[in-house]
């Protein structure tokens, strides 16, 4: 089978500044690696005709399918449609239907349309118009020579939406892909090496058709397992012999397979035992209730939060005593503990949770230096508290505390 | 003076197939900014021969310097040290210095060293070594036909401290840079045509020297004003002018310049008027509270927070009166007003703000669909509201609410 490849260009003088990371080509990269298609090259170029017109024609001499995003806005600065025109000699002419679209587009925000947004409906008359339904600029499909373009927005979430709902299911179509069977194990609470130590084995054992990827993110890692082969069900099948065996000796770290987040794994257990959840968050300040809520469908087990980033609110909203926080302090085990108890009975929740601690980078001191953290999960019989001892980074300790927190949860409610 | 220019090429099947984020190139591309290099391009190529000395042809033949990262391990899928031998016609050879390099390398960390590694001490001749302190890949600089090239391991501290020790130092000394400055101008609550439209003349009037570029991301717009020249305190200069005359024009959307962000200038705000802030948050369940207490030392201004998700908790928190509630729904501006009210008598601060609305992807009815949002800001003796009408998208209808929430304060802080 004839390895189908492709290229991403990425357009915009503030990539090669370093004014902006360009976070579309890893995207693009990872959902081509997905159903089969091998990246070969990713280029970067600036506003400039003549970089942008040699970047199409190298392309277009290596690639079966070449990808470009960015230089789509309404102003001058932005070259990408002109020079698609000039490049595949056709001019720019109205289309109505795009027109139409960035015309609606503008009434459906109450928004007034200016000459120039208008200017966005008109496209090469030798391209498809693909629409966008998140943004102003179109997509724009050509096809020369057995080569397939499409030009996307540089704003990551329509160039997703523009990938998802037309490239990729369409790809398949124009081209005979390989058969490649992606699965994820997720786990949480445990670093990749002592993730590694414990499944040796069974990594040692595995097929020559099946691929181990340890992908760890923030406090996670994820076990990417492909399979390559001919026939998707065996493939499929093969995998999910392969799942089985090994999540026996990881099951306390695995909060779910495949798509499936922390925060959505958490919605569904809390579901699944028909219960509600509660937060008192000082240091993290929402963020684990923005966490909960991102889910749709979460006002069935979020009864809500208090961010109390006081002692005076600690002490009003949650009823930590006084007491406690004067002899132990806001950062302590016994004010998380309080905490929890108080915003369980406030929301009248099955569980309580809360957190406080040193974001940082200032506020720490030698007994509780920055990056010390104090969680709790209160419940009807009980309160589990944990204390964390994170970094310097603010952003890095709140968004590390979150995970902390859900997974302090997920294991509460598995232990009853 | 002559634009000298440069090009960086990262290599390594990972970064094609996006199991790593290439974040090499990005700080690559801001450090030669910074000293006048402009970067025309990049490329990412895999472990691929011919795909590697296509690249290096064509960087050669745009480029003034090329700088390379990636494909310097000891296996043999690493073919940077080859290729570069080979491109420049001459014989890899032991290199003493090198050899000792890495072996004391090894020595020091009490780590036995391997033929494989030995061979990374192994040159091309025409290269000049360049001591790699942190890592056993050895830089390698090359010169040929006034284009300068330099080859750096993938791993990002050992990259760094190559640019930082060797190469940052050199190229000032190699070719007459020019000197940039880039300046921002940040604005939120308008669109990049409507700002465009608004600043035309001025932008029709910039003198050569000065470049503007439109930056958008979500709710906001930047200006980049970037100027060339020679000397630096003169570029400054006639950038502050630019500022000084466009600044009135689109003064009701600038929030900030530079490298601040909107939390940053609501806590600047905040803190020169002496005021308190505080929130009641339904569909954003958090999510503005975060992005306030993301910024160090918001306690000064930030009281506390609460996210009563229900009906009953709205009542019972913030006090929104049920008849309210009955009447008009969750998603009203009555609803908005009661809770801004709410809050800001709660935590006893100077402001309080609230947020309601269907976040989707269910829950919207033909009245009220998906993307309806209800805002408020309440103060002494005033309470604005907004209506927002956002997308399908909830995560984006969450976000583009927090931007509005904090330009809502902001213009709220301003009016008194």
């Amino acid at each position: 089978m004839k390895v189908v490849t492709a290229e991403i260009i990425a357009i915009g003088d503030e990539l090669l500044y370093g004014q902006i990371v360009d976070t579309n080509s890893h995207w693009i990269s990872q959902e081509l690696d997905l159903i089969g298609v091998k990246v070969v090259r990713k280029t970067t170029v600036g506003d400039d005709r003549k970089d942008i017109l040699a970047a199409f024609a190298s392309a277009e001499a290596r690639a079966d399918i070449v990808l470009i995003t960015g230089g789509l806005g309404p102003t001058l600065d932005d070259l990408t449609k002109p020079l698609m025109a000039e490049y595949f000699d056709c001019p720019v002419v109205e289309n109505q239907a795009a027109v139409k679209a960035v015309t609606e587009f503008f009434q459906k925000r109450g928004r007034e349309i200016t000459p120039l947004n208008i200017l966005q409906g008109h496209l090469p008359v030798c391209c498809t118009y693909v629409p966008n339904e998140v943004g102003t600029a179109p997509g724009m499909w050509f096809e020369r020579n057995g080569t397939y373009w499409m030009s996307m927005p540089g704003v990551p979430h329509e160039m997703k939406k523009l990938m998802r709902d037309f490239v990729l299911p369409k790809l398949p179509n124009l081209f005979s892909l390989p058969v490649i069977v992606h699965r994820m194990i997720k786990t949480v609470g445990i670093g990749e090496s002592w993730l590694a130590d414990l499944i040796r084995d069974w990594e040692n054992a595995l097929p020559s058709t099946i691929r181990l990827a340890y992908l760890p993110s923030l406090g996670q890692v994820k076990l990417r397992l492909t399979g390559f082969g001919t026939v998707k069900s065996e493939i499929e099948k093969s995998i999910q012999q392969q799942i089985e065996l090994v999540s026996p000796k990881i099951e306390p770290y695995i909060y779910g397979y495949d798509s499936e987040t922390l925060e959505e794994a958490i919605g569904k257990l809390l579901n699944q035992h028909n219960k509600t959840v509660s937060l008192a968050e000082s240091c993290t300040g929402g963020y684990i209730s923005h966490l909960i809520t991102s889910i749709s469908g979460s006002s069935s087990y979020f009864q809500g939060a208090v961010v109390p980033y006081h002692n005076q609110f600690k002490n009003e909203l949650v009823r930590v005593k006084n007491d406690t926080l004067n002899a132990f302090g806001a950062v302590s085990e016994e004010t998380v503990t309080e905490m929890a108890l108080g915003v369980r009975e406030l929301f009248k929740a099955d569980y309580g949770l809360s957190s406080s601690g040193i974001a940082g980078p200032k506020g720490g001191t030698a007994e509780k230096p920055v990056g010390t953290v104090w969680i709790a999960c209160a419940g009807e019989d009980f309160v589990e508290t944990k204390k964390l001892q994170l970094t310097q980074d603010r952003m890095l300790n709140i968004q590390l505390t979150g995970i902390a927190v859900l997974n302090l949860l997920r294991i509460c409610i598995l232990k009853k």
